[in-house]
Order: structure tokens, then C-alpha cells, then sequence
């Protein structure tokens, strides 16, 4: 049996950045091959970043798409890497890109894997099973392929597939079977989400099995706009073993050697399928790669699997990170109340760019207590921020001189007030701002639209109060505490009124967290919530609070997806909707 | 021949009102019965309105509208209405809706059509072709129906279709032939765009040829978030010909006498199909109607096409009135700066709700003109709206006093106090803030961020400057002309520091909005806009105003789409993006 070293490059791309990730490519390619790797995989769409969304309907971005691969192949053969194969994803288009937006339906576009070799590109397969759900609208974007391509390298045949294609059965699994493959290579961008870990471990040995084929699956690291991605590469064989699997998070090389079987002797050539065969038509190509072995064995090992604090953790402030620096910010601002969301929100902008490019400001009104005050400096302190006070009453109170306002419209304009000055820092200085709503707020609307809602990024924004408080607590365990004691245990307050507190107007996070998870992430309806146990009422009055809080939600600022489903492109809800639960 | 006088119930349902959208169904086929109608069609999901996006994964809202099914069919009996075979729309699923959003691929879900009649639901068809371009997301949420179903009525063999089926060839119209239908029913929720009736037309005919069958197309009114349906119904014979056509933007009820064939002696039950028949199975049911004639032979004639200016017009007015009755605001207020966006905003909302829900003020600064007060003055005269003033110094004033600001952070500032007046009148008064930005400023982010862009809604999202002008021009030309000519005439300018211009920062809209057409609506790179005689250096400001937009935008309020591609769900890229053409 031969033996294969594979490389998988667990690498952060970004959108757009064509010369880039192309660039990235040459340099961990060149590793893998010093490494002594026959064959590097790099994750889907590699070279234009994932997702592109509508990108994809300008011929201009797919054909610099294409002609930046066929560059790649030439220059790694230039680098003196032309015996290694280089499997890397891409956008690729029908024929030369003609085809308009306007076409409908069939867009012609490809979400597409390309195998490299010797200068060229030996072999291409067009991603069969597209994601159409959550987050995924890849029914909009691209052509289902119908071929398996199948690739000999070093005595082995070799399947590409690109992602969703190991989330659905049939279709390019069961033609690998049918082909008779010794290995499968799927490559990913596959978002974070909680737990999504141990659902892909299962899939992946799954599909191995299914294939009766090793399958070597590598996932992109990174932040794309409210997406995250985390990684977990790894290496399953053709029994469903784990073989070697990479951590989250990061970026990372992961090397192994794997003993695969001859492609003409393979076994199972002509075994049934173990479930009705979708037809694809498979293409076999020969990449002539000899797999001579050197210097050590290599074993990638298994990476330990992180606590959930600790991997939610870990893609806020990769999530935050990637967005402040792929768009170019040099620093970040956010108003500090001495509350625990934006004492949260700093921790993680502070691990995530360092205190010297994150400034707090505290923004004291007349009904701001002193421990707001006091915990906020104390945060500072902690933190090692840029801290400064920014009183708002002046400017409240001149409102107030002016117009003739009470009761709510007060409480916002101190809101307001604070997002003006926050956006003139933002202006003066340079920084994004960052807002600090937390999921459950978010849901019912606890918050004042162009006021605590203005910014560009929201690190919270699929994260529930609850689930705030458990990462507070999680965060001050790892090393020096960053957010003071105060700031977790104290009753949650808005603070734009004498004596305010969150328990005014909602029920305790506790009660109502479960609500809005069973209402937004499991589209539960009233009857549903009930029989699950919530009370009648809160339920009403919750389900109330969302419906009626969606038009706020669609000028939310974006923001870091670790649920099942977040607020964003993941739920999307019209805004007129006289649909009422229990009516 | 046999001879049905068809109705087609071109109505206003609203999204998540199922009971109030069945009372529509009853009252409007008491209507149809009324004028001697056989059959009655209303538009594509007109229990539930359309798009209800998201909602269709909630197992309580599916059940309503199946509930709400056959309720309607039992109280069409009860009305005395059980003779009238009434074709509604609604959403439906397969068995009981137990499946869950998480089960994927396969939602469960059905865009469906039924045809009531004599108390019970005769027939179901589910739509076979799902649009999931542009505005639409339908392979997310349905599944496709692969059966034709037929309904035996009054001795003519009719099919039941939706939507999408007559914009794809192929599918349904290729059966309806193969069954030697008389009649195809299309019901639609077929958005406005400019020029959309003109397609509309051709298309239709061309189906009836395809089908061999007269094509009875019934469309919705009224506008939901971001969408206008115009409405556009129209009934074409088996040969192409246009018999009878309703206008647009409005509720109507088009009655028309059709003479069709005898079912059992259709000539081409078994012609050969015109192309590739896609196989969908045939479902034949017979609903026992005996269509009897009466009274005077009923032509529902053909209205005019009205003008361009003319129908956009209608669509910002229908779009706006069913945006704030819909979601039932008593009122809107608006900031007035004597500009041309303002002002034809303030006269949509006037003619959308009349001039006692339309408050309109002016915010003057230091950098105000007297024209533009003057401007402002007279629009509100001209109009009748609610007229008031809020000086925006003092503000703007005390924040300077308390801040170190300069440039643009004080640019910023004066639109951002204005946003804050506009807002704290909207809490204080409950009226809902229109924003006025046109497609032009918001390609090329020329607003505040929650300055002069806070607002509920946007007329003007999708309509580009130089047709803002065009519109006010034509708008002048029906009646007393509410707008200023001044306000026409005058060079646009945001008033944010002395004698600032547009044209200091921006091309003039004459060149740059054809610039904005290529890029946003017709996906053209750099080098195309170019070849198409557009100015290199002034594609390249353009293009990088319009890429560095996108995080505003996804903040911005909805407003209506009155063109092929509409920011918003239309056009969907990220924030995170480095491609930039020509580098």
C-alpha cells in the first residue's frame, strides 16, 4: 500500500484579497513541501475568500478568479513546488464569465476544487451539493457539478469535494464507492457554531465509511463579516478512525502520513453502493506524482477539544479581530457603562487587538450611579485601555431647553446623546465603534435604534445575557481577571431613569432566554412554548417584544454568529408581519 | 364552446393577517358571485400575504393557514358563495407541518393553490418552479410540486398554477398542453420594477401558445417592506391575444366572459409538446360545476399603460401608504432642507396619507441659507402638511463646546443632531421618521450614518437622483404642483459647512448615475464601464465610493424597489471585501 503525506492548510483567507490568498497558498505550500507533503489542501474558495455573495455575478471578480489560479499553478512551479499537489478552491465560471446576473435561472458559476500540479491545473470539480439554508444561499449563486473527479497521485486515487457535499448524502460519497477511491478530499468553509465540532466529527466518519475511503477534510480559520470560521481539519480513514485532527481557531499546518490503497487493486472498485446511487459521472485524471517518502514518518496528532466557554470565547475575538483588520481599523470605541455587556465587549476587543488599540469611554449621565462610574475605571484599570469620561448632560440638557420631550423620548435622547458623541470620536480619531447589545436585548427590542445601537460591529450580537454572565465568569478564571466582580453580580440596569432596572420591563434573563431561544432558534410557536413549560404570560408578552422589535434588528450592525441561528442573513423575517402567536 | 365568466380578484392581502386576509377572500367573492362569476382567483399566497420569509418554518403559522383553508371553504358555503370555485393561495405542507427548520434539505413546505367549492377543498397544486434569485429566497423555504393538477369546471378542463410557473419554461405549461387543458390559472405575488408589465405581457402570451390554453394571470397589489405589487392582471386566449387587463397599483376585480373548449373534445390532448417535456405528473379532479349563464355578457376591456414617471410615481406612494397602515403608524415626520430629495419625499407621503399625517421640519443651522428655509416654507404651503421648526445651533453648539472636533466630525455632527430632533419627535409623538436618501447618495454613501439616514423608511432607497428630478418635474405637471420649483432648480447641496456643494465631492449625477446603473444594477466591472464610454478616473472614484459604502447600507431603512436590482435582499455583498476592480 502506498503512503501518501497529506498537508492540510488550515489558513485564513479574505474576500476579495485575490493576490493575497494566492500569495498564502505560495507560502504554506512551500511548508508542506518542506515538510516532504505530496499533497497540500487548502480550504474551499481559497482564493477569493468565502462567502462572496453577489461578487459572484461580476465577470470581472470571476475571471480575475480564474486567471489568478492558472498564475498559482505556474508560479509554484516557479517556486520549485511543481511536484507537489496542490488542491485549492476557487470561483470558476462556464465557459468565459458572458453569462449576466440577469440569466435566470442557471448562473453558470462554479463553486469550484482544482487540483495543481507540475504548473498546471491537472483536474477541476464543481461543488455538487449546494447549502440553501441558514446563513447559505448557494442555490443563488451557483451550477451543481455532476461529475466526480477522481485524480491518481503516487499510485492512489484521489476524490475532490467540496464541502456541503459531506453534509448530504449521496451524490459525490457514493460515487467515490463506485469509483473506488483511496482517498477523499473535502475541502471547507464551514462556519462556526457551537458544538458544530462534534456534529462534523460524526459526519465525516460517516461519509468515510459510506465511501469506504479515507477522508481528509480541511476548513477554513477566520472571520468574514458576522461568520466565523474555525477550522477543525482533520483525518478520518476509510474505517471512520480519527487519525489526526488540528485545534480551532487558528491557523495551522497539519501534516500526516497515510497509508492508502493501490488504486488498481482497490477492493471495493465494484461494491453496491450503500445507498441508491445519485449519478454523477466520474472523470479520471493522472497527475504522474511519484510519492517517494522522506525523513521521518509524520503523525498530526489529535488536538484536545476546548470547553464551550473557551471555543466561544475564541470566535468573538477571532470574529471581532479579523473584521477590525480586514477592514483596515486601526483601533476600536466603545461607551463603557460599568454594565457587564460592554465590560464583556472590551474584554474580548482587548484580547483580541491588545489594550493600546481599544478606547473606553465612560459617558455619565445625571442618573448614572457612582458604581457605574466606578466599575468602568476599574474595567480600565484592569483592561489597560484607553479610558476617558465624556459627561452627556450638557448636550441632554440643551435638548431639553429646546424641545418639549418626557417619559421615553427622554430615556432615548440620553441613549442618542451617547451614540453622537461615540460616532464624532469615530469620526475625530479614526476608531469603529462598537455597540454592545446582547442577544436577548436584541431580541425584544431593549434598546434605543441610533443610540446604545450605533456601530459597526457587535461582538454580542448572537450572544444571550445569560451567556454573558457564564463567559464574564469564564474569562476572569484564565489568567489576571479582566471585568470586575461588580460588573457581573450587580442587577442589570439601562440606567436612563432614577432607580431603572432591566426587571422593570422584562422577566430575569433566566426565564426569558429560554423563551427567545425556543421562539428565534427553533421557531417554536406559543403553543409549543408553553407545553414546554414557560408561563403563559411571559411567553405572550416575549413573543410581543420580538415580532414587534424586527424593524429595529434590520438596522442592527452586524455581528459574530456562534448559535444555531443568529439575527442576520441566518433569520429573516419581514418587518410588516400582523402574524401574532395565540390570536 | 362552453362559455365561464371569469373573476380576478386583484386585491391588497397583508403579511401574517390570515383572518383579515380571508374576510378579503369572502367579501370579494360575494363581488364575483354578484357579477355572475363561475370562478374567482386570487393572488399567490393570499391567506398569508407575501413573502412571509422565515415565518414558514413556524409549525403554528403553516397550521393557521391550513386551518384558515378550510375554514374559508366551509364560510364561502355559509355565505351563500358554495356555487363559486374560488382559486386562493396559501402556504401548505406535507402531512402535518411537524418538520422542523433544522431539517434540511426538504423543508416540507408548499407554495400552494386550491380551488374551494361547494364548501370543501376540491384541488391542491404546489408551484413547480421556485425563483431564488434576486429579491426571491424560494428554494430556502418550499419544496417544488411535481403534479399538475386539473379541475374539471362547467365542462372545461382548468390548471392550476403559481407564479414562477409561467416565467420558466418547461414544468407546468408544458403538462397543461400534454393535458389538453382549456384554461391555465396563474395567481401571482409578482413584484413591481419598471417596465415589469411590459415583460409581463409577452410572457403570458407566449405560455398560452406554449400550453395551447387561454392563461387567466391574477396578480397582488399593495406594497409589503421593500416590495410594490402592482397588480397587472390580465386574461390572454389560447392564441396569444390580449382579451381583457386591469391597471396597476390598485384593487380591482377584472370580470370577463371566456369561451373555451369542451373538455372531452380538446384537439390537442395529445399533441406533441412544443419542447422538452420535464415530466410532471397530471392530477384530473372534477369539481360538478354547471356554468350557467346570466345577465348581459360580461368584457373586462383593457386599461391603458400610464407613463414611467406615472407608474414609479404610484408604486412610492402605494409602497409608502402600505409600509405605515400596515404597520399602524398614524403619521410621518420628516426633516424638510428645502433640497429636492425632501421635498419629493414630503410630496409622496402627502399624496400616499394626506397632509395631516405628513410633519415636516425644518432644522436650520448656522450654515443653513435663507433659500432654504424659504424652500422648505413653501413646499409645506404647497402641500398642507405640518410645518414646524427646530434650529439645530444650540446643539450642535454645546456639543462642540464639550468635544474637540473638527472637519468632517462636525459635518457629521449637524446631520447627527438633526437625527436625534427627528427621532425624539417620533418617540414623543409616535409619528414614524421617513429618511430621504436617493439609490445615488446611498451608492455612494454620501449621509450620515444615523444622521440624515435615521429613519423607518426611504422612499427614495431605490430611485437614483437624475429620476428624482424627473419625478418631481412630472409630479408638478398633475394638478397644483406641490414641489418648489426652486428646489428643482437649485444646485443640490448637504449644507454642512459654507457653500458646500454636492458637486464638490461628488461627479454630476448625469455622469455618475449611469456609472452606479452599470456597477450596482448590471454587475458591469471597470473595464466594461469604461468600454461603454464612461470616464476611467471617475469609474475608479465611483466604484471605490460604492465598495466602501456597504457597511452603511446595511444599516439603511428599507424602501421600496422600483428597479431591476434594489439594494437590500436584491443585491447582497459583504462588508468584508478587498476586490477592487482594476487593481
Amino acid at each position: 500500500m502506498p503512503t501518501l503525506r497529506i498537508a492540510l492548510a488550515q489558513v485564513n483567507s479574505t474576500v476579495g484579497d485575490i493576490s493575497g490568498n494566492a500569495a498564502a497558498v505560495r507560502r504554506w505550500s512551500r511548508q508542506a513541501a518542506d515538510a516532504g507533503a505530496h499533497l497540500v489542501a487548502f480550504p474551499e474558495m481559497m482564493l477569493t475568500g468565502y462567502p462572496i455573495e453577489d461578487l459572484v455575478f461580476r465577470n470581472s471578480f470571476v475571471e480575475t478568479s480564474r486567471r489568478a489560479l492558472t498564475t498559482l499553478a505556474a508560479d509554484l512551479a516557479a517556486d520549485g513546488l511543481g511536484e507537489l499537489a496542490v488542491v485549492v478552491g476557487y470561483v470558476d465560471a462556464d465557459g468565459p464569465p458572458a453569462i449576466s446576473a440577469d440569466a435566470v435561472p442557471g448562473t453558470g458559476r462554479r463553486d469550484a476544487s482544482a487540483l495543481l500540479h507540475r504548473g498546471a491545473v491537472v483536474a477541476t470539480y464543481y461543488k455538487h451539493h449546494l447549502p440553501n439554508y441558514g446563513v447559505f444561499d448557494e442555490d443563488r449563486y451557483f451550477e451543481a457539478g455532476d461529475t466526480l473527479t477522481v485524480v491518481r497521485l503516487g499510485g492512489v486515487d484521489v476524490a475532490l469535494t467540496v464541502c456541503e457535499d459531506i453534509w448530504q448524502a449521496g451524490g459525490p460519497f457514493t460515487a467515490a464507492r463506485r469509483a473506488g477511491v483511496g482517498l477523499v478530499v473535502n475541502i471547507n468553509a464551514s462556519p462556526y457554531e457551537l458544538n458544530k465540532d462534534d456534529v462534523r466529527l460524526a459526519l465525516v466518519q460517516r461519509r468515510a465509511v459510506e465511501a469506504g475511503a479515507a477522508v481528509a477534510f480541511v476548513n477554513m480559520v477566520g472571520g468574514q463579516d458576522e461568520l466565523v470560521f474555525d477550522g477543525d481539519s482533520m483525518i478520518v480513514s476509510a474505517g471512520g478512525e480519527l487519525l489526526a485532527r488540528t485545534g480551532q481557531f487558528s491557523e495551522e499546518l497539519l501534516v500526516h502520513d497515510l497509508e492508502l490503497p493501490e488504486a488498481d487493486t482497490t477492493p471495493n472498485a465494484s461494491a453496491d453502493p450503500v445507498e441508491p446511487v445519485e449519478e454523477m459521472r466520474i472523470a479520471r485524471f493522472d497527475a504522474g506524482l511519484v510519492a517517494d517518502l522522506s525523513g521521518e514518518p509524520r503523525a498530526g496528532g489529535v488536538a484536545e477539544r476546548i470547553e464551550d466557554e473557551a471555543e466561544i470565547w475564541s470566535a468573538l475575538v477571532l470574529g471581532l479581530r479579523d473584521y477590525v483588520d480586514k477592514n483596515r481599523f486601526r483601533s476600536v470605541v466603545l461607551g463603557l457603562s460599568g454594565g457587564i455587556d460592554s465590560a464583556v465587549v472590551a474584554a474580548i476587543a482587548v484580547d483580541a487587538l491588545g489594550p493600546e488599540r481599544v478606547t473606553g469611554v465612560s459617558l455619565p449621565s445625571g442618573y448614572s450611579s457612582g458604581h457605574s462610574r466606578d466599575d468602568a475605571a476599574d474595567l480600565a484599570k484592569r483592561t489597560g485601555l484607553d479610558y476617558r469620561t465624556e459627561p452627556i448632560q450638557p448636550m441632554v440638557d440643551t435638548f431639553l431647553a429646546n424641545m418639549s420631550l418626557s417619559g421615553l423620548a427622554v430615556e432615548n435622547l440620553q441613549a442618542r446623546v451617547r451614540g453622537v458623541i461615540l460616532m464624532a470620536l469615530s469620526n475625530q480619531e479614526g476608531h469603529l465603534v462598537l455597540t454592545t447589545g446582547n442577544k436577548s436585548e436584541l431580541a425584544v427590542g431593549y434598546s434605543t435604534l441610533y443610540g446604545d445601537s450605533v456601530g459597526g460591529f457587535n461582538p454580542l450580537k448572537d450572544v444571550p445575557k445569560t451567556m454573558v454572565w457564564q463567559l464574564a465568569r469564564w474569562r476572569n478564571t484564565q489568567g489576571d481577571p479582566p471585568i470586575p466582580e461588580n460588573s457581573i453580580t450587580k442587577a442589570p440596569s439601562a440606567e436612563l431613569r432614577p432607580d431603572q432596572k432591566d426587571s422593570d420591563s422584562l422577566p430575569d434573563y433566566e426565564i426569558l432566554d429560554p423563551i427567545i431561544k425556543g421562539y428565534v432558534d427553533h421557531d417554536l410557536g406559543r403553543d409549543e412554548l408553553i407545553a414546554a413549560g414557560n408561563d403563559p404570560a411571559l411567553v405572550d408578552r416575549t413573543l410581543r417584544m420580538i415580532d414587534l422589535a424586527e424593524y429595529k434588528r434590520r438596522q442592527s450592525a452586524p455581528g459574530t454568529k456562534i448559535s444555531g441561528k443568529a439575527f442576520g442573513r441566518d433569520r429573516r423575517l419581514p418587518i410588516t408581519n400582523l402574524f401574532r402567536e395565540g390570536l
